[in-house]
């Protein structure tokens, strides 16, 4: 039993060709991306003490709820916390203690084994956006999603070069009920993309299921021995972590997946106003997170994640890529290496309701700031509309598109002897053209980036050709992709397994729609 | 006589009080930016040295071109230089000598004290786009560039706190003859804005009425002793200096003004396809320029220019905002600073023929790079669409607002007692809100950036609100700034010396049209 049966993703005619280039290029599709190019470390050595010595006063002296889940309180009481009801606190130096077991980097293995990824160290993965109630498009507006717009999105991920992983909840499909659509989505993955993704999180059976999906696509025995799944997992800032996140973290360490941590900070709302005590607060947080999981399974793998937002003065509603979160993602990504984890920080984010100059305005500046701290495992890279709440299809090809520039971006520059092209000087001279120069004919295929989402004609041409602004061409291109998308494909017994125990799981409970 | 009558810019209404919270607000305007956040660094110490090793032996080896310019050629035979008919080749280490006596920072003056900016060093300047020949907006679409929409785009500078430069060409005033038009553009420079700016470069008579008019403005004897106007002067890449732009660079050091010295290579075109390679020629054509500046003035001001561009494979286009000459920017920021001078890195670049998700995810990509790679003078950080060819009135107001929220960025995080929040933790305590908690009510209002272009209200209340989008928010910001301007005061005895001396110049030529 294989779990691909022929290794390359299907495609057909044009966006075959393009695939098959793009893999010959410099900057072609690759499992994930090995940088390049350093992190960008804005703070110094003292500053960076200070904010670790307000996370640990934060951690001894305020402590961390943990709502809902006696084995938790029962774990930290053995390991030495103090307990008090459902407050935890931690002195200094214990949690980073119980950190050290946590690996610097490990492996998610996708179904197909060429798009396994390395989390951690000096790559980077891009991962759809994940968890909105609603959908967008150009044609029909905003409306809930459905388990249909989770399965395009699924298949849209998959058809871009550019991305890494398949992703988690990437819209909830609203059509299916609460306590049961863990199940589709899970499979949606496994069907139409056979790259890594996100298990569900929800509830404790919930996360459990997702588990055991994974057993039945991988093997029992890969499974438990291997990274197969990743959950991600948000803490109640300020300073909660409920037992549904908890119950769940607990199950994917059991099991040995991957455990994502991520604090929720909107400025002046689940914390300080203030970046610095902000970065402070999500420390705290999220060390303690990953400490209960190293306390549940010794060496499971854990992502330190993290999300800064802001908001806005005049109208108090919480703002996505602004300036403040996209800078304190550095000092992040600073302090989660002084930490050895792999880093989760950032993505695309705007409060834009369209594919429009806004959006990309505040989506280009957070998703760089994303990539230049150093994220290793970059959720939300592509697709997020309206302040997190929606889906766009347009702003998800916008969204691949820069993620393939962000490839050809974290190369650096290279420095040999081909790419200091000393003979063409010579051969060109002064005030004459490099065109047919020896030189660029041997290296103009692969020298830069080409998109597919922009208009570099001439103004006269764009004018001849309508006029096309870029949501424009982003709603067409989303459609052919959609209308060209090939399954890889799936080992039909696997499928059948997966099917009936999806079948067996949801015969056994009844609807819940809330 | 004074230059201006009353200190702060005159502004009404609304603007007024708006211009008066930002001045009181933590990311307030100021008259140039110092930077909170180190350099992005990106390449190592033998990297840099091949690069820098390429560049000096395309100085001894194919050399530089010096057109049309004999007293060049002649400051190049006396300093020690190999001269072979207009062509110039350089030791080792010749030109890094001569640029010892190139200041690493210097001020220029602005009409209005307050406004006077300080280039190099740690401290950023906005100054916006320059030279297209068209203009642009929703309402008229493109059309060739006239004196009155130059007026605009000043008075649309001024206007903005988040500039700190008042630019130069800012589109070409096309319905003033070609010989005569530099005296319109440096009189509305002075006219509509009290910032500094940029005077004309296109012919050493027009560099030499520019510098008239500056000793008009400022009196003789400040004008001879301090720098009041800079140029901006284009390398002919690959590996020429036209004479026209040398006898202006002579022209500008001779009478102590700064010369901006600027290489601009579409990769593959003039130059190399590959970064590394354009950057090594860039690198020399610049040295070159600098030190040409230093023997005709040693310690005149020279700006350490760069402009790389790319090429789309399809359509043989250059292209602009794209991620290789992003990236390359840092590069050149690190080389310009162990050289020990003030940088022009990058701006605000879009092939985009409108205001849409294209142009703001390609200018925010190179304007982040512009700063990041640490920029002093940044050129073209407002108005380009259109691959350089068009100045946008909603680009302009898009990229100003982009500007306004780099301040907040350029800040970095400050780390502090109060911003480490220790005792608002304690306050709220896990679980709760920090809405209404001691510190966010005493930091809320000075803690983000707040944009005047951006959305960030609810969905519900975007639908109410017409579903309008950026760059119809932006048609109606531009329209509103233009009305509520008011210029800032003028002396009435320079104002009339002034056109006196426009007069004069203009009634002793006949009008040149191209």
């Amino acid at each position: 039993m294989t779990l691909v049966e022929t290794p390359p993703r299907g495609r057909s005619g044009r966006a075959a060709r393009r695939a098959e280039r793009a893999i010959h290029s410099t900057h072609g599709a690759v499992p994930y991306i090995t940088r390049g190019i350093p992190t960008y470390d804005i703070l110094g050595e003292e500053s960076l003490q200070r904010i670790e010595a307000a996370a640990d006063r934060i951690l001894a002296e305020t402590g961390i709820d943990f709502r809902d889940d006696e084995e938790a309180l029962r774990l930290w009481r053995e390991a030495g916390a103090q307990v008090n009801g459902v407050n935890v606190r931690f002195e200094k130096g214990m949690l980073r203690e119980l950190l050290k077991t946590a690996p610097s980097e490990f492996t998610q293995h996708a179904r197909n084994p060429a798009n396994s990824v390395q989390i951690g160290g000096n790559n980077v993965v891009f991962s759809p956006a994940y968890g909105s109630p609603f959908v967008m498009d150009l044609d029909k507006g905003r409306r809930f999603g459905t388990i249909e717009d989770f399965e395009n999105f699924i298949k849209l991920g998959q058809s871009s070069p550019w991305l890494h992983h398949s992703g988690g909840t990437i819209c909830e499909p609203t059509d299916i009920a609460v306590n049961k659509r863990h199940l589709d989505m899970v499979y949606a993955h496994i069907k139409y993309s056979d790259r890594g993704f996100l298990g569900s999180v929800t509830a404790q059976d919930r996360a459990e299921d997702t588990i055991e999906m994974a057993r039945i696509l991988f093997g029992r025995e890969f499974a438990d021995q291997n990274c197969v799944i990743m959950g991600n997992f948000n803490v109640n800032s300020p300073l909660v972590w409920d037992g549904t996140m908890t119950t769940g973290m607990r199950a994917y360490a059991k099991a040995g997946q991957a455990v994502v941590l991520v604090p929720f900070i909107l400025g002046g709302a689940m914390g300080p106003v203030t970046t610095a005590g902000a970065i402070a607060q999500a420390l705290a947080e999220t060390m303690a997170g990953c400490a209960l999981v190293q306390l549940e399974r010794p060496g499971a793998p854990v992502v330190f994640g993290n999300f800064l937002s802001s908001m806005s003065l005049r109208s108090g509603s919480p703002t996505f890529g602004t300036p403040e979160p996209a800078i304190g993602s550095m000092v992040i990504g600073q302090l989660a290496r002084r930490l050895g984890l792999p880093l989760r920080c950032a993505g695309n984010f705007t409060n834009s309701k369209l594919p429009d100059a806004q959006a990309m305005t505040e989506g280009t500046m957070s998703m760089l700031s994303a990539v230049h701290c150093g994220g290793n495992f970059i959720l939300h890279s592509a697709g997020f509309l309206d302040g997190l709440l929606s889906m766009s299809y347009e702003k998800f090809v916008m969204d691949t598109d820069l993620c393939g520039g962000l490839h050809a971006y974290l190369k650096g520059v290279v420095v040999d002897e081909n790419s200091l092209a000393i003979d063409a000087f010579a051969e060109v001279g002064p005030g004459n053209h490099f065109f047919g120069c020896q030189h660029t004919l041997a290296n103009y295929e692969t020298a830069f980036w080409d998109s597919d989402m922009s208009d570099n004609e001439p103004y006269e041409k764009w004018l001849a050709g309508g006029e096309v602004d870029a949501a424009t061409r982003a709603n067409k291109l989303w459609k052919k992709r959609l209308a060209e998308y090939v399954a890889p494909p799936l080992d039909a017994g696997i499928d059948e397994a997966l099917q009936e125990f999806i079948h067996k799981q949801k015969a056994s409970k009844a609807d819940q729609w809330y």
